[in-house]
């Protein structure tokens, strides 16, 4: 079986400096909130080329935080909303919701599955405060035109980097340097994958960075004085100790997805698959190779019963699900196709390349 | 200096076994939700002699989740009221803020610390929902009383067992075993402590369960499936495989705890002291080991010069907190005395007999 992700693979990869950053926390005795921490944020803070890389417990914390902070400094208020992709991971939409303020969904472009730029301003009221593009699959958004958006109507852009670290425009800007501010997941499938549950925020604004570094603590600048009714979203020592070291290969690895992903775009060729496009090489970090066909459930079998390992980003479109059953009479038909139509391919650092080579091979045959 | 709380020498004990737990855990290629951590949750169980154990990212999401869950199952909704101790952590009031909820201070009880549970009839309105016990230091509320109380207004009841890992009544029940539901926080310095943040939610109620396992996962009871606008609190694979070592040894750590405090109850002889008092041996797990004295600072500036390390567990009142700016007004006389009086002593299962000796000698010669 050729496993869409191979989680152990790629951590083996880094197996002695893992087990040493383990026995090096272990034996500090300080487990949270300490040097080791200190030292990923700031490794991070250079890897984005940010002011302020920021800790937290995981990605939709990260974004539930940044709305929250924003809150607590006045600038937005419940019932306000937010712009967002209609095609994403829940989890972007949940933050906003979290916070009772209101999501208003956008219609993708089909052609990078990202916000369709073009759709924002006519969603745009007296109420919107922000929007919240989500680099999605890897491929960053077209900030440009939605920085641009933002500056017209006095919006905070809020950036989902979940699934894009490291990826970079023609001008070297990175994921997570565009908008006022940004979250990042470490989930452990994510391009920078802890060993459990971790994220981060990034931002340049100072006064943020401090209502933030409260919010995540209890509400708390200083031990047992509480400012805010804040939450516990801490990122432990252990897992910055262990995302430090794993941070310093990213690039590396990022580089072997894109040849992977390279190799997919070259060598498949059937006309019953359409594949992704992109403009400029390093905008995209390749987190999921997508692929689009009107016969996904058929083609997901088919892998399957060749040994390959698929997955589906994702079956059901955030409007569809029960928790937003308020919006089922919506419809979103572009993000409904892309749900209905997209498969995600085997890619990583690890996968081999007689693996990728078989892959295309049993693709080419899909009939 | 003896140290308050020496977690590098508690961790050097389980040193073998932590580094073949997080080898394991590295090696299985599985960080989030799999078979460590139901091995834990069993285990946990098991321990309190509950029904379901539920790891949680930490102690404040404890509490937020299982009201949050009474929320989505109908039982409580915004503006109801919630019972809790004006003595008490910020994070069992923050819990019922961040619902919505209102919590409702109760003074405690000056020779116990604890809630009062005389005076909580009297705060209970048609709003009322649940009481929020909190056994503060490691010690059983008295639970008879506020059980009674629960069923005679048909109250939930949601124990804070932050402090009190294995506290145990006459009967053998164990705290997370007397309420409805029950929050436990596995902060590194807990009696049972992770390597980072942890937490874990214990109920007899299967309903209750079914939603929190929910809840804590985006809302998904099933993969990409969201019922629910859940957040992300999970307990990593590797903090559970770390604390099902320590698990192991807890009754063994709390013993030795017991025999510390013990030695301060018997040998602490200062009329400027006032010693915290029990009724049931097991029924106090000694977290912290807390003293009163109207010279509370004076007496901690001189075991500081003594070489003596102490905290003071807390030095705020909740309702004089910014967070809390609300309730500036009100007043809470014993708890307010309570935070100005009291001092932790070090105790831990690892603090030598003499260094215990020589804070009983230096607090009898306190002048
Ligand atoms: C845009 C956006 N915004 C916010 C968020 C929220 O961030 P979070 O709170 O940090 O999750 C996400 C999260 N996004 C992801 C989401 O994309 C989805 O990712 P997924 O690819 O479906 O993840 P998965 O199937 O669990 O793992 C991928 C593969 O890796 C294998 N695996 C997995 C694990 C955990 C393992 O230990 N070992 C393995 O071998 C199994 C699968 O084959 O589900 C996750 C729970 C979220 O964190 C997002 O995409
Ligand atoms: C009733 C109640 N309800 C809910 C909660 C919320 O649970 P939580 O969300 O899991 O925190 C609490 C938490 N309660 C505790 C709270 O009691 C307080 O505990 P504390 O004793 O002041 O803790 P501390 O001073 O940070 O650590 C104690 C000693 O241990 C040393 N130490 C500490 C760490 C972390 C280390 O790595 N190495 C060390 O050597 C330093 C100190 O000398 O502050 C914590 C942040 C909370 O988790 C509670 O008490």
């Amino acid at each position: 079986m050729i496993k869409f992700l191979d989680l152990y693979k790629i951590n083996q990869n880094h197996k002695k400096e893992l087990l040493q950053a383990f026995e090096r926390v272990l034996d500090s005795g300080w487990y949270i909130m300490g040097n080791e921490l200190k030292q990923f944020e700031s490794n991070f803070a250079v890897y984005c080329g940010v002011k302020h890389a920021i800790g937290v417990a995981n990605g939709l914390d990260a974004l539930i935080l940044i709305i929250r902070a924003y809150k607590e400094l006045g600038l937005f208020k419940d019932g306000d909303e937010i712009i967002v992709p209609a095609n994403t991971y829940i989890a972007s939409i949940l933050a906003i919701s979290a916070n009772n303020l209101v999501p208003i969904l956008v219609e993708p472009d089909l052609s990078s599955y990202n916000i369709d730029s073009k759709l924002i301003e006519e969603k745009i009221t007296d109420k919107t405060v922000a929007i919240l593009p989500v680099h999605l699959y890897g491929q960053l958004c077209d900030m440009n035109a939605i920085l641009e958006i933002a500056k017209k109507y006095n919006l905070k852009v809020i950036e989902d980097c979940a699934q894009s670290h490291g990826a970079t425009n023609e001008d070297g800007t990175r994921a997570g340097n565009f908008g006022d501010a940004a979250g990042f997941s470490f989930y452990p499938g994510k391009n920078l994958g802890a060993l459990g549950d971790a994220g981060a925020i990034t931002t340049n604004d100072d006064k943020l960075a401090n209502t933030l570094r409260a919010l995540l603590n209890y509400g708390s600048h200083e031990k047992y004085k509480n400012k805010y009714k804040g939450i516990n979203s801490r990122l432990d020592e252990l897992q910055a100790a262990l995302l430090s070291v794993k941070l310093e290969k990213l690039d590396q690895e990022t580089e072997a997805r894109r040849e992977v992903a390279e190799r997919y775009l070259a060598e498949i060729n059937n006309d019953k698959l359409i594949l992704p496009k992109i403009n400029f090489r390093k905008s995209h970090v390749w987190h999921l190779f997508v692929l689009r066909t009107v016969e996904r459930d058929r083609l997901y079998q088919y892998l399957l019963s060749n040994n390959i390992q698929t997955v589906i980003h994702y079956p059901i479109p955030p409007n569809k699900q029960e928790a937003y059953i308020e919006w089922s009479d919506l419809s979103y038909p572009i993000s409904e196709q892309i749900h209905s139509e997209v498969i995600s391919l085997p890619i990583s650092p690890v996968i081999s390349a007689s693996d990728v080579s078989e892959v295309i091979r049993v693709l080419n045959e899909f009939k």
